[in-house]
C-alpha cells in the first residue's frame, strides 16, 4: 500500500450543491432473472433469460436486460420490482442485488446501474406475447446494448459457482423433486453431466433438502421426492434480511 | 409470485429527460476498512476500523465512514479510493465493492451508497494524526451518521461469515506467519475461542495456505511459518476481475 497525504476531513458529503447538468450520474436499476426451458426431445434443459428490444436510442433495436431509472421516491428495491414488471410483467417474490456497475463510458450517460437476479420456476417464467419482449437462450445471447454482456457474463459466474443445493431447488424447481431432477437442473447450469452418486452424496451431506415420503412412480424404479430446507436461509444478506 | 399487466416495454432507459431539482439521486461511495490492533498486555486483538467526524451538517459532529460524491468523469472503484485517500489517507491495494445502500430516508436529500471494504494489515493502517479521523474498536463504535450502523454491521458480518483463510492471511497478516499466528486473527473476528487442532486440519484442508520451510523460534516450540496460496483468488468477481 502506499500512503497519500490527506487533502480533505469528512466534508465531503456536506452541502451538495446541485450538479451541472453535464455532470449528473443517474441511477438505474436492471434486472437478470434465469429460469429454464426443456424442449421436447432435447435431453438437457437450457438456461434462459428475458430481455427487451430498446425502441429508442442509444442502442436502438438491440436487446437489454430489463430495467429503468430509478425514482427518487423509492428504494432500490421497489425500483427493480417495479422496472421488471413495467418491462416484462414478471414479478418474482425476491429479488436479490448483485452488484452495481459503474463504469465512465457503459452508457453516453453517466449511468451507474444497480443490478439484481432471481430464479423463476418454468411455471412462473410465462410473459404475455409482446413484440419487445423474449426469453434468450444464455448459449445463444445476441450482443446486448450497453455492457449489459458483461453483466450477463457475471450473473452467469455467480450462477455456477455460489448457487447452492437449496436456492437452486426453491427457485428453479417445484416444491417436491426427486434428486435427479435436480441433478438435471446443475447440468443444465453447469453444461456438464454429473456422476449421479457422487451428487447424491453431496446433497444428503449438504443439509439442505428434506426426504419425503413419497416417491415418483412412473416407467423406472420409484424414486423418493424432497423437499428444499426452508430453515436455511437462501440469501446472503445477514443483517439486511430483517430490513426487508 | 404474482403476474401484473405489462405497461411499458424497453423505453425506460431513453432520452433521460433532466431530473426536477427535487427528484435527483446523487451517488456517493463509503468505505469500511478492517484492521487489528493489539494492547499490551490483553490476550486477543481488537478488529477496528477508520471514521471520520463530520464537520457540517447533516450529522455535523457524527462519525461517518470515509467516502464522498461519486464524480461524474470517474469509476465507482476510483471514487472509492480517491475519498479514502482524501478523508482519511489511507490507500489499500484493493478495495471490493460490498453493497449498494438506497433506502429513500437514509439521508435528508436522496443519496445511493455504494459502499467498498478492504482489509488493512496492522503496518499499513497507520493514519497521520488528525483532529477529525480516528480508528474504532468495532465493539464499541458511537451511533455513527446516516445509517452506516446498518452498513458497518452488514460489513462485520461478511468479515465474520464470508471471508477465508486465504483472504485473512493476505489482508491482514505478514507475508509469512504461524498457524497460531493466524488462528488468533480468527478468535479477535469472530470473537471466540478455537480448538487448535481442529483449525490446524481446517486449513490444511482447504488449500489455500502453503508450509514454508521456515519456522518462529522464541521461547515456544518452533513452529513453521506458512505463508497464503497466490493461486487462490481473493474476490468473487469472477468475470469481473479481468477488467480492473
Amino acid at each position: 500500500m502506499t500512503r497519500t497525504t490527506p487533502t480533505a476531513t469528512a466534508t465531503a458529503y456536506a452541502s451538495p450543491a446541485s450538479p451541472a447538468a453535464d455532470d449528473v450520474t443517474r441511477v438505474a436499476v436492471s434486472t437478470v432473472i434465469f429460469s429454464l426451458r426443456r424442449t421436447p426431445g432435447v435431453d438437457r434443459a437450457s438456461v434462459v433469460l428475458p430481455l427487451v428490444r430498446r425502441t429508442r436510442d442509444p442502442f436502438e433495436g438491440r436487446w437489454a436486460l430489463p430495467g429503468g431509472w430509478l425514482d427518487a421516491r423509492e428504494s432500490l428495491d421497489a425500483a427493480a420490482s417495479r422496472t421488471l414488471a413495467e418491462t416484462t410483467g414478471l414479478a418474482p417474490s425476491y429479488l436479490e442485488q448483485l452488484y452495481a456497475f459503474g463504469a465512465v463510458d457503459r452508457s453516453p450517460t453517466r449511468v451507474v446501474s444497480i443490478v439484481y437476479w432471481a430464479l423463476l420456476r418454468e411455471d412462473e417464467s410465462g410473459i404475455e406475447p409482446q413484440e419487445n419482449v423474449a426469453w434468450f437462450d444464455t448459449t445463444a445471447l445476441p450482443t446486448l446494448a450497453f455492457d449489459h454482456d458483461e453483466i450477463v457474463d457475471y450473473a452467469l459466474w455467480r450462477l455456477r459457482n455460489k448457487v447452492g443445493y437449496s436456492r437452486i431447488a426453491h427457485g428453479l424447481l417445484p416444491d417436491e423433486f426427486t434428486l435427479a431432477e435436480l441433478r438435471e437442473v446443475y447440468e443444465s447450469i453447469l453444461d456438464r453431466r454429473l456422476d449421479p452418486a457422487n451428487f447424491r452424496r453431496q446433497v444428503e451431506n449438504s443439509g439442505t433438502l428434506i426426504p419425503t415420503d413419497a416417491f415418483r412412480t412412473g416407467s423406472h424404479r420409484p424414486a423418493r421426492l424432497y423437499r428444499y430446507n426452508s430453515d436455511v436461509e437462501l440469501a446472503d444478506r445477514g443483517p439486511l434480511t430483517s430490513r426487508r
